[in-house]
């Protein structure tokens, strides 16, 4: 006899059981009466997604706009990539990743070819990564990369003649985590993408981690720089002297934001409106680990209606007491992650035609 | 020119390879001038599998009909899983067990995101099973867990919200094996499934191995339970003085089922219908091999119309002489459980309305 | 704001990104004007590839052809492998000939379960080749194999049902590599499928490396054979004495063929109208370079119409120097290879008849 002690949790598995929780902020918030505008997703046709720095704030909130759409809407009976090969090729693993991806992919019932781990490639015999982009011509659609070196992308490309996007370039850029970020944060405050925001809207971004030298942390810096009219003041806490480095320090210097840089969460968690929190620095091919001063639990001093961000997996830097709590909006995150991706595939692919035009409001 | 030589054995393949061999019993026996009762399967929708203590006879039996039925029909074309994903999570690495889920997805059109082992997982890294399974929410319909931990899937289904199938825990169970096993006893002796059965009937059921710590050869001692009336006396035969630790044997003797332990196979061999075998034994993470006492080839002594069982893969416990033998039941146990696990995927997914109502006969 | 500089190289994809290159001969010179001979064709369905003594020219020819027509069709909406299962068993790892099937296989909407690795196998805790054989049947409708042993393929065909494609099985062969070396070497001279050529038009072909220990190289040597017509002289390059062995050379004997041994490639190369190298040996489990004697690049004494192969991956042996010149034919065989193992899994899986009739002529 199938006991209640055996039942899934919650309910029986719907078409998309993300769309359902009562946790998630509605994502129906961000499209509410309004269409798609092709003219502005029709910039990604073709295009590679190698930097936050190709996108402009026009751009981002379209996509998000089109995910909010795609989360909300049940559209795999229109099999919008049917033919298309997308390549996975994660010469560094990351199991998270990769079923994002790969998830968005079959969503839209594209198919998938898989590299998991560069061990067993030819790159581990000494092949050259020029080669491999010169193989990926022959065998699909597009190609999603994460590797360990950050300068890995340009060697790749220089053969290739599909579409790429980054998935995460040693201590470079992780582009589409950054969208899934912002996603997130659009979907908890809608009133972030306009441009003439009350002061009292607008936030305190706080950043735990070193921008310079860890890649999710400086594509979403890069990102919120495009939404500076709805940021009241970034602090960044490191325990570095320098976390940003030249590039981004001239970046935050030129954009007029008001920021600071401590080395503990205390000085300023209790006037924080969003956290955003990353456990993992890359130096070199290794990891490390932050410290105490870096973490985050239900005890913390968090303002009420906070939110913390965290671009997953985590260590213990982020208490677990923390997700059933209305600050958790990493889970959040995490599930939107799935449907930016969806919209960057159908967007660079050019498979607007595919959609469901009743369920998707397209504007050309 | 193309010589016999490099022909494929046997006949050219089929739509489906396994439905016409004589060596296999005839599933057909199993559900002839029989519909599927939906009112039984109904109790698996959206449920998790992951002991044998979820099933009794009547389920178990109505799971074998309805994989006897997927087994004799071609149903890819009505595709019962389209758009659903299922995620094959294997943190321990099985080959044999991953490939017989996977088939049985595709065969049913459904989608697989694999991950094929847990060396590269963010798990490796310290990320905590409950964070997998919150994961997972996001990526996909139907996750199946194989874990080198016993406790490991109280972890994981901590934050998921989707069904979970256990395709094996440390030294816990392995219910969809116990499913598969009896489904190949039942193709050989229909018999076994009324429950008045006559004496002359009834098997004499000989276990080599370790139930307590073994998880195939304990979910299949439990599932034989739900079948006493079709067994005579249950023999465990293994180089322990208590193979079945305390709940197994509090089971058996609350059943009332004749059993003996002992620990040389020559002791009972010559009255055993059923041989149920296993060659590896769990201990915490490592595989021990058992010894020669526990070997059975063409020359053992077997009564002639008794059959073997074997969760494969084997060493040497298992003599490949046996393979062209009426005893040889373990390559239909194999095959079988395919289609065991497509029952399984359509029962808890609720796709029975995409059958082909005039090959899958239904009852409401 | 999408700069150029993150525009994905040369044109936007299309749904066949290889049939536009001008670098690459066009695929029509080899069909045009011209059906597909199924009478020949037919020869192998339902048949084991596993070496170059299968095939005569005809088969040859007819399989180049139809390679052909499917790399200048958009043939992926017709389905023609709809329902059935191809199992890559890749037990020595190989992500570029694992690509190259699995894309070919996705782009006929075939599905795919993949052994990407033989390390976390049964065969790695001793499973028998044979058992795993026998799984096969259960999972699948193809197999594709990869094994660093030569005499793996007798062991796994021994309980296997299902047609098997050899990927390379240690010093043996890799019968797909040389259809994919002489589909481009027949794209880039058309004329050489004839039986009667000029005295002017014969080639003289050059081999860099050991045809008795090289399964690439034995294979394209043997399958030269074939085209004798058209062959001037064939020139082995290699550090060893005796690099044919017995076989090979009893072969070369028979054929009449004229043919030289010599250990340096500039005694030979001004002549060569094409050369075939190959970087890697096989000496049992592990590999060995050839040193720079035997190496290529732009300043090397190539004829202006000589044409290079290679069949990838390379290390210093092949330099990038020469990817932009006329003498890159490897390449193109790269990507031809795709087309050749379609071309075999819609004839060995028997469906010419999911062909759109209009865009493929096939004659009966």
């Amino acid at each position: 006899m199938v006991t209640e002690k055996f039942k899934s949790k919650g309910k029986a598995p719907k078409e998309n059981p993300l769309t359902s929780e009562g946790l998630y902020p509605n994502p129906e918030s961000l499209y509410a009466q309004d269409s798609i505008n092709l003219g502005i997703l029709n910039r990604l046709v073709g295009q590679s997604i190698l930097s936050v720095d190709q996108f402009d704030k026009e751009l981002v909130l379209e996509i998000c706009k089109f995910a909010a759409l795609l989360e909300s809407t049940e559209i795999a009976s229109s099999h919008p990539l049917d033919g298309k090969i997308i390549i996975t090729a994660f010469f560094e693993a990351s199991t998270r990743t990769r079923l994002s991806f790969e998830s968005a992919v079959l969503r839209l019932d594209g198919k998938i070819i898989s590299i998991p781990t560069g061990k067993v490639t030819g790159v581990a015999k000494g092949e050259s990564l020029s080669d491999i982009g010169e193989m990926f011509n022959a065998y699909g659609d597009l190609v999603v990369v994460r590797h360990t070196q950050t300068d890995s992308l340009d060697e790749i490309m220089q053969n290739l003649r599909l579409p790429l996007i980054n998935a995460g370039n040693g201590s470079g850029e992780h582009p589409t985590q950054a969208l899934a970020d912002w996603f997130a944060i659009l979907k908890w405050k809608p009133k972030l993408k306009m441009d003439n925001i009350r002061d009292d809207d607008k936030i305190h971004l706080g950043i735990l981690g070193t921008p310079g030298s860890m890649r999710a942390v400086n594509s979403f810096l890069r990102m919120s720089l495009l939404f500076k009219s709805g940021i009241r003041k970034i602090s960044i806490i490191s325990e570095l002297a320098d976390p940003l480095g030249p590039e981004l320090e001239t970046m935050l210097q030129e954009s007029t934001m008001e920021f600071t840089i401590t080395n503990d969460i205390n000085d300023v968690l209790s006037d924080l409106d969003v956290v955003y929190m990353n456990s993992i620095a890359f130096l070199g091919d290794s990891y490390k680990t932050l410290d105490s001063r870096f973490k985050l639990n239900a005890q913390s001093n968090l303002k009420d209606d906070a939110v913390v961000l965290h671009p997953l997996a985590r260590l213990d830097e982020l208490d677990p007491n923390l997700d059933g709590t209305n600050h958790n909006l990493y889970f959040t995150q995490a599930h939107g992650a799935v449907f930016v991706r969806q919209a960057l595939f159908i967007s660079i692919l050019n498979r607007f035609d595919r959609l469901p035009s009743k369920s998707i409001p397209l504007k050309t």
